[in-house]
């Protein structure tokens, strides 16, 4: 099937994807003075009284705002809000399909960091939950950051989401190879949204109530090799990254970093690495290779180079590492349990759960299935539970 | 039925009056290509391109926004966003029911001016309308009047809802009274959203084109009297009104204003008037005493008085002007056409069209049932024409 040809034909014919249908009947006047005038006088004079009830007489419980200005669509870069609707729409589809949860796309027009925290913050009454979406590093740090507070969970996913699929591919992976979390040294390279939370993640960073074991180290890398302490040309992010990563301050390019290292996480560009390459790190090494369309090496040059288990973004390939194992159950979860934020707990709660719904996990079978419907079931529970 | 304890008891129920669906199917990993990664892709580049297309590929063109701040909700007063919820969800169950559009409540934390409408303009992407509603004076004309170039319909219902129907309501009046409009003395009681959107509309203001014939002329009066040229405590938005109302500078309280004139239109409080003031006016008299839910007159004691045409705003007496006659049809033709504004023209056409629903007025029955499923389609048609 040619997905593109057919995609655009489908859209054009529906007008989008999503629509909104009422959950009371309005065909009587008994239906509208119940629904509408003058009976809903009744509860909203009841929120008034007590905000809290918000959560009982309205969609707020199962509602979630998906938010991208457009700036970082898939693989197509800036392409801006009214592009962009098309993603946020099949977003909210995967939220219903996958979660029952109600989400709603709201792409906006500017990308300035602050106007877009204000019309959070003021768009917040009506959502249960807040989904960042393909907003560009580092704006979508300081978004994220800035609006922890606000009463509501505010995820960005790009960055949480691929992260949680990696860890539950990673506790996995040692369980397959017999390997201890606390021994792995773990390169990331990329330095977007999606590298800097996979290697917090994995780090343990503000792990304070030691939640669950973090690897040994991690070591980010961007174009111009390794992050390191004395590197002049580092952004004031790459320089937070610092707080977490390389604390032994190693020095070099990718491949200076890739030596001796047990774990490699691409989210970076396609074709990058040689099973020549791949032979640096340890034996038995893991990588995950998360470009997409095309990943940095393909399963079968990376095993020749001595990796054990690959896994990439793609769903023609074993071990696929794809964010609606997470989010889904993630705000699922966060919802029922009227949770004002997602913590690093509910994370790793999250990525325990994923890793478990594989039972007898093998080489090409670390991470669950994304049509898996026992998944979303799993995290909601573990993160209701970790909240 | 005691529509306080049902109306709780079935928000409670359902938690909320909306849900948010899927167009397309999601089962099978086709449906995901298609839906979502890789295939969606093409529909955002094709936006991307021409971002006109996003009417052709996204949800835009049914979807309204239903914007407000909780400043002026029902009879409830300023109560706040998070309460104002319910009445919101209401009204996007009204856009469903009675035009199949898809509208989501948009309840805003803040009450700031220029917040609100950088917040719309910054939402505007996958909305092909706004409708501002329960949003207090003066407050909602300035938000209102500056979103008119944002490229989407910004339409507050408060003022121009009531002000079209009680302009379709004159229209029959004058044909059962065999009256003409041109001889109307109008006085409106009440200086909020309503009572300026429809002096405004019945005195023709703006009506360069001559889209239709307006009153003789209209009075506006506020909790002092007569709003007139001398008067030193006017604000800003009342200055205004006397741009299209009290050419002749006329003084006094409200029973002077009514003496002799033809139609008083109250958008006020309860049981302000008695027959004995009716009287005041000139015989025959109509009157739309649209105070909710108790008007300033109900209709014995207007007939009393002298009056020949009542309305209220009330489902359990004749005449009934409900804005549900208005805005489904209004929003449905501008979405249809992609109208960037709705135009005085526009609103004039939608109340023609209420009007002609009527196929033989009589007293009793100068507007049409709110359940009566042709007025949508009539107003749509009319509007759509008048783009």
């Amino acid at each position: 099937m040619d997905y593109f040809e057919e995609s655009l034909k489908l859209h054009r014919k529906h007008r989008g994807k999503i629509k909104v249908m009422p959950k009371l009947p309005a065909k009587t006047k008994d239906d509208l003075s119940l629904a509408y005038s003058p009976g809903v006088a009744a509860p909203c004079k009841a929120i008034q009284e007590n905000p809290d009830l918000v959560y009982d007489y309205t969609i707020k419980g199962s509602t979630v705002a998906i938010v991208s200005d457009g700036s970082a669509v898939l693989g197509l870069g800036n392409i801006g809000a009214k592009a962009a609707i098309p993603v946020m729409e099949g977003k909210a589809m995967l939220f219903k399909h996958f979660a029952g949860l109600d989400a709603f796309p709201i792409c906006v027009e500017t990308q300035d960091t602050e106007q877009i925290i204000q019309l959070v913050k003021n768009i917040a009454p009506v959502f249960g939950g807040v989904n960042l979406e393909d907003i560009s590093a580092p704006r979508c740090f300081e978004i994220e950051s800035r609006l922890q507070d606000i009463g509501i969970p505010v995820f960005h996913d790009d960055q949480h989401g691929t992260a949680v699929v990696t860890l539950a591919g990673l506790l996995n992976a040692c369980k397959v190879l017999n390997k201890k979390m606390s021994d792995l040294t773990v390169v990331v390279n990329g330095s977007g949204a999606a590298g800097g939370a996979i290697a917090r993640l994995l780090s343990g960073f503000e792990n304070e109530d030691k939640t669950f074991v973090p690897v040994k180290s991690v070591m980010m890398c961007d174009t111009k090799g390794i992050i390191h302490r004395d590197r002049t040309d580092l952004t004031p992010i790459k320089k937070e990254f610092l707080t977490f990563t390389n604390f032994e301050n190693r020095q070099g390019n990718l491949f200076d970093a890739m030596r001796g290292a047990d774990v490699f996480v691409g989210v970076s560009v396609a074709n990058l690495l040689t099973a020549k390459d791949i032979q640096l790190m340890n034996p038995n090494s893991i990588i995950f290779a998360l470009a997409n369309p095309v990943p940095e090496i393909m399963p079968e040059e990376a095993y020749k180079g001595g990796a054990a288990i690959v896994g990439t973004g793609r769903s023609d390939l074993p071990n696929q590492v794809n964010n609606v194992l997470g989010y889904p159950g993630i705000f699922k979860g966060a919802l029922e349990a009227r949770a004002k934020r997602i913590t690093l707990k509910m994370k790793v709660a999250a990525a325990y759960a994923i890793a478990n719904c594989v039972k007898k996990p093998t080489r090409e079978f670390i991470i669950p299935s994304p049509l898996d419907k026992r998944v979303v079931k799993a995290v909601a529970a573990a993160v209701k539970a970790a909240v």
